[in-house]
C-alpha cells in the first residue's frame, strides 16, 4: 500500500481487483431493477444456471455429500454450480468479499482425481464447497475484514479451521461480507459496501455475518462459516431464513482468523456454520469435532463429538422433551410475526408429543449489560487504532444515508481499567451462576423429572428490519454471555394478513415502545420468521439433536397443513 | 465486627476463637523447642496417637478407602486419627485456620450408620477426611482467607466442590493456612501467622497452599485441596515432599469459593488435590470428574473422566513414552539438589524402558511476563480495597522480620486499562500457539512417531527456601499461563554430601546469579526434592497416568538401590 494514497483511492483499487476476480462470463446484464425487492427467484430464472446447476444447488448437504462420495456428481460440477450461484447472489445483494474460484476449481479437480484413483473420499465433506466469513484466513488471500487499513493484508497461513475443513475434503471458494469492526448486527463497510436481504432488498441481511446470510438465502453455498459474539451468526440466519448455529466457546477452532477486539477474552466470538438444512449444520460440527483441532489451537477444548449427548441420553432420549418458550425478554415485546413464529413452534411441538411451558426470563437486561460493558471496555481504542492508519471514517450508523456521510467520527464508547473490567466479570460470573441454578430448578415444573430440556427464543424482537433499524442484539447476546449453544431454525415468513399490527400494550421500556412503533407489516414484506433452540454450555450435540426434533415437528406440521388444504 | 475495633483486636479475638476450636485434650505440652528444625518424626513419638491412629494415618488413600468401604475401619476412627494428627501438625507448623472436628465427627458417624444400615457406601470417597485450603467455603464456617477484613465472614452456602466431595462421601474437618492476598509462594498473614516447613522449620512450607503442604508432610490429611494460579498447589507440594496436581482450567469446580483478584478471568486459579500418594490424586480427580459439576458451576467444562485418555491411547498405551526434561528454563539454573532430582528421574525412566530427551524451553521468560502483567493489571486496587476496611497493613515481604514491621505499606503494582490488558492477552494467545506448535513439532525427534509425551520439570529452581527467599514462581507459572496440567512427585531430599555447591557457571541472568549465591547445602537441610510431570491442556487423565509411570519407575529404582546395598 502506498502511503500517499487516500483511503478512497485504496478502496477504488480494491474494488477493481474484486471485480476482476469475477469470471467475466458470469457477469449478468439482465439484473432486476433496484426497486425489485424480493429477488429470491431470480437466480433460477436468470439463465446463467443450467438445469443441473439448479438441481445441484437445490440439493441439501446430505444429498450432496452422498452424490459426491459416490462420484455421481464431481466436485468440479458441484463447485462450479455453487460458484455460479454465489456470483449471481453477489450481483443481487453484494454478499461477497474475496472470490477465488480458480483456486477452488483446481482443488475440486484434485479431489475428483483422488476419488477416481483411490476410490476413497478425502473426508466426510469430500468435494463440498463451503463459504467463509471474511475474517477466516486462507494463505495468500486478503483478510481485510472490511477495514481499508487492512487492504493488501494477505494471510501468511491458513486459519486452523481452514486446515480442518480441507482435511475433511471441503472446497473453499468465496469469502463473505461483514460490517466495519464486526460489531454491528447489519452489514456495511467502506471497502465492500452494504449487503442487502434477498427476501426484501430494502431490509438488512443482518450482521455481522450478513454476507453469509444473503448467500445462503440465494443458495449460493451449501454451508457457510460465520462468527458470533453477540448474535452475528444467528441474526443473519434468522433475517435470511436459513439455519445457523452458535456453538459453545472453545469447540470450533478460531486460531489464525483475524478479528475485531483481539485480546478481548471475556466474551469470545465463536465460529459456527450456516446452512440451508439442519443436516448441513450437523455435518459441519461433527466433521470439525472429529479433527482433534485442540492439537492446533490451544483454545479448543479437548472434547470429541459426544454421541451420547447427541442421542439425548440426559434428555430422556428425546422421547418427551419439555421446551420453554421465551415470549419476550422482559424488555422488548417482539413484533407480531415473531410471536406467531413462536406459536407455530409451540403448536408443532405439542402435536409431536412434547411439552411446552413458558419461560420467565431472569435478569436478561443485566446480563446483556455486562456484555455491553465488556465490549465497550476497550473497543473505542481498538477501532480507532485500526482506522487511524488510513483515516477511513468510523461508521457510526448502519442507516442508508451513512453512505453519504463520510466525515471522520469520534469513537465514543466508555473505556475502563482492567480492575473495573474484573468487577464486570464478577457480575457476569454471578449472573451465569444464578441462571444455571434457575434453569435446573425447573425440574419441579416440567413433569419430566428433568429441568427444561431446551429454550425456544426469538432471535430478535423483529424480523429483518429496514437498513439502520436493527438497534439491538439482546435476544442473541444473552446466550453469548451465558455461553449457551443456540441453533436458528426458519419457521415462516411475514404475512401481510396474519401479521397485522397489534393494539398498543403497556410498554416494558422505551425500547419496547420504539420497537412497537417501528412495526408495520408492509415495511417487513416477505421477511423470514425464525426461532432459536438453546441449550446449556457445551450441550452442542444435544442442541443439534433437539433442533432436529423441533425442525421435524415444524415440517410435519407444514405437511399436515398442506394435506388439510 | 464492631467498627471501633482495631485490626489487632480483631485478630486477637479470632485467634482466641481458633484456639478454642482445638479439642483441649489434644493440646500438647511436650512440643519440641523452636530450634528443633525437622519435626517430621514428632507426631508418632509425641504420645497422642494410638498405635491404630498411627496405622490409619500411615495408610495411603487406596488402603483407607478399602478399609472404610468394608467397614474394617469406621469413618469415626479414621476421622479421629487424622484430626488428632492434624492438630499435632498445627502445633508444630501453624498450618490450620478453621478447625471443625465436632462437625466432622457428626458427619463421620452418619456415614458409619449409613454403611451399617444399607451395606452401601455413600460414594467412592466414603468416610475419608479431606482438608481444604481456607478459601473453600463451607456453610456456617468463616472464609477469612487470612484477611482481617474478612473475619466474621461466615459462608452462607457450600462451595460447589464441597457439595461434590460430600456427595462422594468425604468428611471435611479442617481448613488450612495461606498468605495474605494468596499471591505469594510462601504462607504468612496477619490473622493466622506463618506456616513453616515440617522438614526444616527454618524453611518456608511454600504457598499459597502452604498450610496444605505442611499438613500433608505430617500426614495430617490423606487428601487436601489447594488452589493454583501460579504454582500454589505445586510449590507447597514440592517443598513439603508430597504429591500435588494442578488440573487444567475448568475441570474442578471453583464456584462458591472465595478468592483474591476476583473477576481476573485471563489466567484463572484452579482447585486441585494434594496427597501422600498418587493414588490419592487419582481418587480425588476421578471422583470429582464423576460428579457432573457443570450442572452446578457454569465454568466447568462438560467433560467426564476419560478412561481412554487415562489408558494413554494417544500415547502408545504408555508402553514406550518419550519424556523431555527441562534442565533449566533459560533464566535460572536450579540448585544442585533439583538437578540431582531430574537426574534421578532420568535414570529411573531410562531403566523402565522409556526415552528421555532434553527440552529447550521456548519463551519461558516472555510467557511468565504475560502472567505477571495480567496479575498486576488490577491487583493493587484489589488488595487495597480489601485491606482498607480494617486498615490491616499490606504485607510486602514474606521475610521473618516482616512480623515486626506492621506499618501500612503502599500497594505498588502498575495498573493498566482494559484495552492494554487485551494487548497482553494477544501476546499470551500467540505465545500459547507457538508453544503448542513447538511441542507438536518434536514428533520428528522422539523416535516414537509421537510428539514428546510429557515434560519433566523442576517445580522451582530450589527446594524449600529460608523464609522470605522464595522470590519466583517461574517454573510453575509457565504452565498456568499455558494451561497445562502438572503433577508434582517427590523424588528425594537434600543430601549434605551429594548436593554440594557447584562451581560458578556463566550466569543466565541477574536472578540466576542471586539464585546461585543463595545456595549452601546447610541452609536447605532435609528439604524435599521434587519434579513435576506436565502434559498439554485438558490431558489431565493422561498426566495422572504418566505421573504414575514416573512414580513407579522412581520407586523401582529406589527398591533396586536398596537391594544393591
Amino acid at each position: 500500500m502506498a502511503q500517499s494514497q487516500t483511503w478512497q483511492e485504496l478502496v477504488a483499487e480494491k474494488k477493481l481487483r474484486q471485480q476482476a476476480s469475477i469470471p467475466k462470463e458470469w457477469i449478468l446484464t439482465n439484473l432486476p431493477s433496484q426497486s425489485e425487492l424480493n429477488i429470491t427467484e431470480f437466480p433460477e430464472a436468470c439463465g446463467l444456471l443450467s438445469a443441473k446447476d439448479i438441481e445441484i444447488t437445490n440439493t441439501h448437504v446430505g444429498g450432496l455429500l452422498e452424490k459426491l462420495a459416490s462420484a455421481q456428481w464431481s466436485s468440479m460440477e458441484v463447485t462450479t454450480a455453487f460458484s455460479k450461484r454465489a456470483i449471481i447472489a453477489h450481483q443481487l445483494t453484494n454478499c461477497l468479499t474475496e472470490i477465488f474460484i480458480d483456486r477452488a476449481l483446481a482443488r475440486a479437480s484434485e479431489l475428483d482425481a483422488h476419488l477416481k484413483a483411490t476410490g476413497k473420499v478425502v473426508g466426510p465433506l469430500h468435494g463440498l464447497p463451503i463459504s467463509l466469513k471474511d475474517q477466516i484466513s486462507l494463505k495468500g488471500i486478503e483478510s481485510t475484514m472490511g477495514y481499508v487499513s487492512w487492504i493488501g493484508k494477505y494471510a501468511e497461513r491458513n486459519a486452523v479451521l481452514v486446515d480442518a475443513l480441507e482435511a475433511l475434503g471441503a472446497v473453499l471458494y468465496v469469502k463473505t461480507n461483514i460490517p466495519q469492526t464486526l460489531m454491528w448486527p447489519e452489514t456495511f463497510n467502506h471497502v465492500f459496501g452494504r449487503t442487502v436481504n434477498p427476501y426484501n432488498r430494502s431490509l438488512t441481511s443482518g450482521g455481522s455475518s450478513g454476507g453469509e446470510g444473503a448467500l445462503m438465502a440465494l443458495k449460493g453455498a451449501p454451508i457457510g462459516v460465520g462468527s458470533d459474539i453477540g448474535g452475528s451468526i444467528r441474526i443473519p440466519s434468522a433475517f435470511c431464513g436459513t439455519y445457523g448455529f452458535r456453538p459453545s466457546t472453545g469447540r470450533v477452532p478460531y486460531a489464525g482468523s483475524v478479528n475485531s477486539l483481539e485480546g478481548q477474552d471475556s466474551l469470545p466470538s465463536v465460529l459456527g456454520p450456516l446452512s440451508n438444512s439442519i443436516g448441513g449444520i450437523k455435518s459441519f460440527i461433527q466433521g470439525v469435532f472429529s479433527q482433534s483441532t485442540w492439537l492446533r489451537d490451544p483454545n479448543v477444548i479437548r472434547k470429541k463429538w459426544d454421541e451420547d449427548e447427541y442421542r439425548l441420553v440426559e434428555h430422556g432420549s428425546g422421547k418427551k422433551l419439555c421446551f420453554a418458550i421465551i415470549w419476550n425478554d422482559g424488555q422488548v415485546v417482539p413484533h407480531p410475526p415473531i410471536i406467531r413464529g413462536l406459536e407455530i413452534a409451540k403448536k408443532a411441538l405439542l402435536a409431536a408429543g412434547h411439552k411446552v411451558i413458558d419461560w420467565k426470563p431472569l435478569n436478561h437486561t443485566k446480563i446483556n449489560g455486562t456484555a455491553t460493558a465488556i465490549f465497550g471496555a476497550g473497543s473505542a481504542m481498538d477501532f480507532s487504532t485500526v482506522i487511524a492508519e488510513t483515516k477511513e471514517p468510523y461508521i457510526s450508523s448502519m442507516a442508508l444515508d451513512q453512505e453519504d456521510f463520510f466525515d471522520e467520527q469520534p469513537v465514543t464508547a466508555a473505556e475502563i481499567s482492567a480492575y473495573e473490567l474484573w468487577q464486570v466479570h464478577k457480575r457476569k460470573r454471578d449472573l451465569r451462576q444464578e441462571y444455571l441454578e434457575y434453569w435446573l430448578a425447573t425440574a419441579s415444573e416440567t413433569g419430566t423429572g428433568r429441568p427444561v430440556d431446551a429454550l425456544i427464543s426469538p432471535v430478535a424482537a423483529y424480523t429483518a428490519t429496514p437498513h439502520g433499524k436493527n438497534h439491538s442484539a439482546h435476544y442473541t447476546m444473552i446466550f453469548n454471555t451465558l455461553d449457551y449453544p443456540a441453533l436458528v431454525i426458519p419457521v415462516s415468513k411475514v404475512d401481510q394478513v396474519l401479521d397485522q399490527k397489534k393494539p398498543v400494550h403497556e410498554f416494558l421500556s422505551k425500547e419496547d415502545q420504539a420497537n412497537y412503533e417501528l412495526y408495520e407489516p408492509g415495511s417487513f414484506k416477505d421477511a423470514p420468521i425464525s426461532i432459536q433452540v438453546v441449550g446449556r454450555t457445551h450441550e452442542d450435540e444435544a442442541v443439534i439433536a433437539m433442533a432436529e426434533i423441533v425442525d421435524a415437528a415444524l415440517k410435519a406440521q407444514r405437511s399436515g397443513l398442506k394435506h388439510a388444504l
